[in-house]
């Protein structure tokens, strides 16, 4: 094979991009932005050497804990449970959130065999079993995915004395937390409901 | 900016990738396929370090002349101009074209600011005036670009005595040629027209 179907094949590990897609992606590398693609092939090896995963909120983070978590002016009682990186992105933009993360790096997803084993529920459960945190919020997506998830770790923490909670149907049902407005967002938030 | 945010950007290289998808690839990459980002490193930087031009035809190739440039059985009197190797690989499937070709890699575009220069096109007289090549055969797309870019380089080989052809119109107008069956393809050779 050479090095351009590697290429070629090599490209199509990112998601959504078919067998035209890659071949249209590499021609455009080679052709015309050689230099984006010295530093998309640094910035890969980079991040793959250096981003690990913060040993408490489980965000990527180049640190074993992340400054979010060690920054003591955070209200450490509280955590709130999102799906992505980019779900806690949004809550931090409602300025409406004192507490702590947890950040799952994805959903219960059975079709694409990712149960609670795979999506590493034992992790979130020793999380929030530290003695610090009173109450649990989970903001997962209001897609069945999210519910499910939602509804599975509520079922684990309640078996661990842990009070639970969700953020309210405020976010449209069906609709993903990243693509909603922060002032809906905060809404869920106040309104946030004991399970 | 964090190696994270820096892969991100990096992935905005990509054509048709935005914020939100580079996003999600990047995640993708981090926390489902590793090892496909770390092929994808090596591959772009195997690719950057290893790929070249080939020095007749302008197609990417490992040598300074590629294997089928190379290859005595081809007839050299025939010169067949694709805008991408995708192209080249269309006409090759037809088995109907005996003769060598020359890849512009792109196609007149003055709205992207590709112009005769940008394209290269001299690189192409050089090569069409070779003395051995006795016909010009242009096979660029029948979109706007690919006909003003047919319309540039028969003018120019024109006023240096090169005979050119073009593939006949049995390609759709507005068609990609990337994306057409191989006897219509087959079937514009045949009925290719001098100019």
């Amino acid at each position: 094979m050479s090095r351009l179907d590697t290429l070629i094949e090599a490209l199509r590990c990112l998601p959504g991009v078919g067998p035209k897609s890659a071949q249209r992606m590499a021609y455009h590398l080679l052709q015309r932005d050689q230099p984006g693609a010295a530093r998309l092939s640094a910035a890969l090896s980079e991040a793959l050497a250096n981003l690990r995963h913060c040993e408490r909120c489980n965000n990527f983070t180049e640190q074993a804990v992340c400054g979010r978590c060690a920054d003591p002016r955070h209200d450490r009682s509280l955590l709130c449970v999102v799906e992505m990186p980019a779900d806690l992105s949004v809550i931090e933009q409602t300025h409406a959130y004192p507490g702590l993360y947890y950040v799952l790096m994805g959903r219960l997803s059975p079709l694409d065999g990712i149960g609670p084993r795979e999506l590493g529920l034992e992790k979130l459960i020793a999380r929030a079993s530290d003695g610090q945190v009173r109450e649990v919020i989970l903001a997962t997506n209001f897609t069945n995915e999210g519910e499910a998830t939602a509804h599975m770790i509520a079922e684990l923490l309640d078996a661990r004395g842990v009070r639970v909670s969700r953020i309210s149907r405020g976010v449209p049902v069906g609709g993903e937390l990243e693509h909603v407005d922060a002032g809906t967002v905060a809404q869920a938030l106040i309104d946030r409901k004991s399970l």
